[in-house]
Order: C-alpha cells, then structure tokens, then sequence
C-alpha cells in the first residue's frame, strides 16, 4: 500500500522515468504492473535496484536488515537508499548490520501517512500530499542525499521535517503505536466477552472511528511493537498512570476530577487535532 | 445535538404535529427554532409537557433526577415518558426518585447513534437510520407505551430492540464507555509530554480517528463515567488484563504472541464491524 502509493506519486509527479518493483509475492507485481503502480518487476532485488537512482524499501520492519543485505553491493554509488518503516532506530540498526559501513545515499525516512489497509490495490497517489515526511539522515547521510530525497517527497506534495531517530520514535510511540496498541488491545478484550455479538451489533460510529486501526496489517504492527518496544513501554506507562487516576476518580465519584480530564483532553484535541485537519 | 435530531427526524418523517422545546439556554432555543427544528419553546418544564402526547429528554444523566421531578404530575395520563440516555439503571433510579410510583407511559431508551458533537446547530433529522434503539422497559412500563415508542423510533428509520437495563449498560460500557474514557485518558496523556505539540502535528489520520471521541461534550461523559461506573469498571479490568498481557508480550519480544492477539484482533473487527458498515 505505502509502496505503490509512492510509486503512484512520483508517476503522477513526473519525478521518475521508471518504476521497477521488487516484492515476494508475483500476484500482486502483476496487479501492480496492470494497474499501471510499477513499469515492471524483478524477483532479485540485485536486479531491481542495479540502475536505480532512488531505492525504497517499504517492508515490515522485521525483514529490514534481509532487504538491506540484498541491497548491499548492487546499488549504484550515487543511488539514494531511504525507507518507510514507522520506527528509525531500527531501521538504522538493520541497514548497519547488513552494510556494514553505511553507504552515503542512505536516508531513512517516514511519511506521516497511511491507511489501515494493505496491498497495491489499496494504494494511491494522494496519499502523501499534505502530510508530513520525518527524514532522520545518520552521520554517513550525504547531503546531496538528504537533499534529493527532500526535493523526492516535496515533489509528491508532502512537508519534509528532519529530526534525530530516537526522538521520531518517541514522537510516534506517542501518536501512532500506542494508540495501535490500545485499539488491538479493546478489540480483543471485547471478543473474549460472552456479549461479543452484540457488543459488535450495537457499536455506534464512534466505536467504528476509534477501533479502525485495529484493522491494521497484523504484521506489519507486530514489527513496530518489537521494533520501538522502549518508547512504547515508555508512553504506555504513562498512559497507565493517567487511566489509573481517571479510574479512581470514577471510583469515588469524583465528578470534578473526571471532568478536569476530559475537559483538558477536549481542549487539547479541538485546539491542535481540529485547526490541522481543516 | 441529540434532542434537536429527535425532532428533526420526527418532523421529517411526520410523526407530530408540533414539537415543543424546552432547555437552560435560550439563545439555543431561539436557534432551534430559526433553524426550524422546534415550532416553539417553553422555559417551564410543567407548561412543555402539559398537552405532549411523547415527551423525550435529552439531557446529561447528572440532571435526569430534577428533569423528572419537574415532570412529575404534569404530564398527561397517557403520555409517553422517554430519554436518551446513555446509560439505563441510572436513568430508571432517577425516575423512582423523582415519580415515586413509576407512570405507565415511562419507557426508558437509548438510540445507538451520535457524533462527538453537542449543540442544536449539529443536530440533523438522519442520525437515526439504519441506527439500533435500545429501549428498557420496566415492570411498570404499559405494552401501550412500548409499542408506541417502537413505532415512533421506526418511525425515524432506526431498529429497534428491548433488553433488561443491567444488560444495555454492560455491552454499552464495551462498546462506547471505555473506548471514550480511553481516548481522553490517552490524549490528557500526550498532552502532559513535553512533546506535546509534535505529537499533535504528526499525528496522522488514524490518530484522529482513533481520538475523535475526545471532543465529546465532557459534562454529559462526565455523568456517564458516574452513572455507569461498575459497568466501566468491570470492562475497565478486563481490558488492563489484556493490555498487561500484551505489554509484557512486547517486553520479551514475543512476536508470536503479539501478533495473536493483533490477528485475532483485526479478524474480528474486520467481520463484525466492517460487514456492519456496509
């Protein structure tokens, strides 16, 4: 999804005279190739990136460093190498182990967008514009590298922020895979509980909106959770104090307390999340 | 917002031949009628209710107590006593408190519908199609008044289904209690990290879904976190079981068992509430 999407992007942008894709499975290469995602395919990735000027890998995190090793070696000395993966450390991680010393064309990046659903014929070329790209270029990262790829995502419409690894995965502990993780978790709870059809029946919107994520790839998202495992413990902790607060208010019935909560989180969500989506 | 498309449904559908309002704000009662929802207002409960054939409040749990007791030998004989609210067992103690001797009109209900919005200018007549509601009746509650309740809310295009109190507040904790205090209790949370304007500005789509819920009306989740406590309380503790289990899962890396719970997860939101969608 995130893959084809990017390469619907840079046709739609006239930022590439060719796509080729790489992928493990030959159904979807040839639904890309007929829905006109990718001009063509390679099943070896040595072939697929041997000419590339810009390399994407769009995995799940936990076949990053296989990708990388695959990579090393047939890419060309001038190729920018960058990622999609939702956690940057890791990603760091893998391309150190598998390059040993990191090429100057690599740039790991991350658009700030997505869908719960996967597969080329999920993907689309808007999917990018106005939203954010976070870059998290290494010490080895050229600037020329980090420049190309700038204009790359600026050129499919999306505002490119650079920032240090570690700090990105805290950030999207905190907006995207705690609340992955909160949202998986309710889904299943409430599928243990004996009124499990009906709880499902009488879900109103509101439910809809909120467990939508948890429709997400299950593989993808077991990846994430090993990947940035630190800053996920990290923010859930926090979270659990909060719950725990908010829990023994509604336990003494402390109306005052309860509201001081949910009017702060009111605030915070109109003020910030509100005025960005308009 | 909830009140205002009662009427609006009703008057759409044809189902009165005036609707009365009645409310604290009067500049909320003169929109109300400018936007033709109501046909006029009254300040005094006793003077709204006198000739009603169906009264419906819609009001937060915490003032259902003094809305009856402002009913209470007012009404006519035959009338129709309904709400709205969110949760059923408060609702009925309220009514004891207030009537003593329960009228026969008194049929307790829940439309399954709404959005994170509050005011009368949110409110539209189709909120309720297609929507469940959930009536209670009690023991004291006339066949006559059921039936007319079940054909009123049929009447604006929602399924309708009766089950015991106890029952609608357990599955509606699940459904909506906890996913609400969930999504305050996690966006105070990120408001208190010192991250805290990053994370709202790289907080992509699934986040504001996932946060919507937040921007409910806090008063009225204020008497819903109240009125249903042991309901939250119950789904509350399951829920921290499953998220315990699932944190520790990402603790030792245990990528089988994460992904369990992920899969199971999406299977069951994809065929329960996606089907439901459609």
């Amino acid at each position: 999804m995130i893959g084809g999407s990017v390469a619907r992007a840079a046709k739609k942008n006239g930022l590439c005279s060719q796509v080729i894709g790489h992928g493990r499975h030959v159904d979807e290469l040839d639904k890309a190739i007929s829905l006109g995602v990718i001009d063509q395919y390679e099943l070896d990735i040595a072939s697929a990136v041997r000419d590339a000027d810009l390399i994407i890998v769009a995995v799940p995190l936990g076949i990053m460093t296989s990708m990388f090793e695959q990579i090393s070696g047939h890419a060309k000395k001038d190729a920018v190498i960058s990622d999609v993966g939702s956690s940057k450390v890791s990603v760091i991680s893998a391309a150190t182990t598998a390059f040993g010393e990191l090429p100057p064309g690599f740039v790991p990046g991350h658009p700030i967008a997505g869908t719960e659903k996967s597969g080329v014929e999920a993907s689309f070329a808007e999917l990018f514009e106005g939203r954010c790209c976070i870059l998290t270029p290494v010490q080895s990262s050229a600037p020329w590298a980090v420049d190309k790829l700038t204009h790359f995502w600026e050129g499919i419409g999306s505002e490119v922020v650079a920032m240090e690894a570690q700090h990105h995965d805290e950030v999207l502990a905190a907006t995207s895979h705690v609340p992955h993780v909160l949202a998986f978790a309710l889904v299943d709870t409430l599928g243990q509980m004996h009124e499990r059809k009906e709880i499902f029946k009488y879900a109103a919107g509101g439910f809809r909106d909120f467990t939508r994520i948890a429709s997400s790839d299950p593989d993808m998202w077991r990846d994430i959770c090993l990947s940035n495992s630190d800053a996920i413990k990290h923010v859930l902790h926090l979270f659990k104090v909060e719950l725990e607060s908010l829990e023994q208010a509604i336990d003494r019935k402390d109306g005052v307390a309860i509201e001081n909560v949910l009017q702060r989180a009111k605030n915070l969500r109109d003020s910030y999340v509100v005025k960005e989506a308009v």
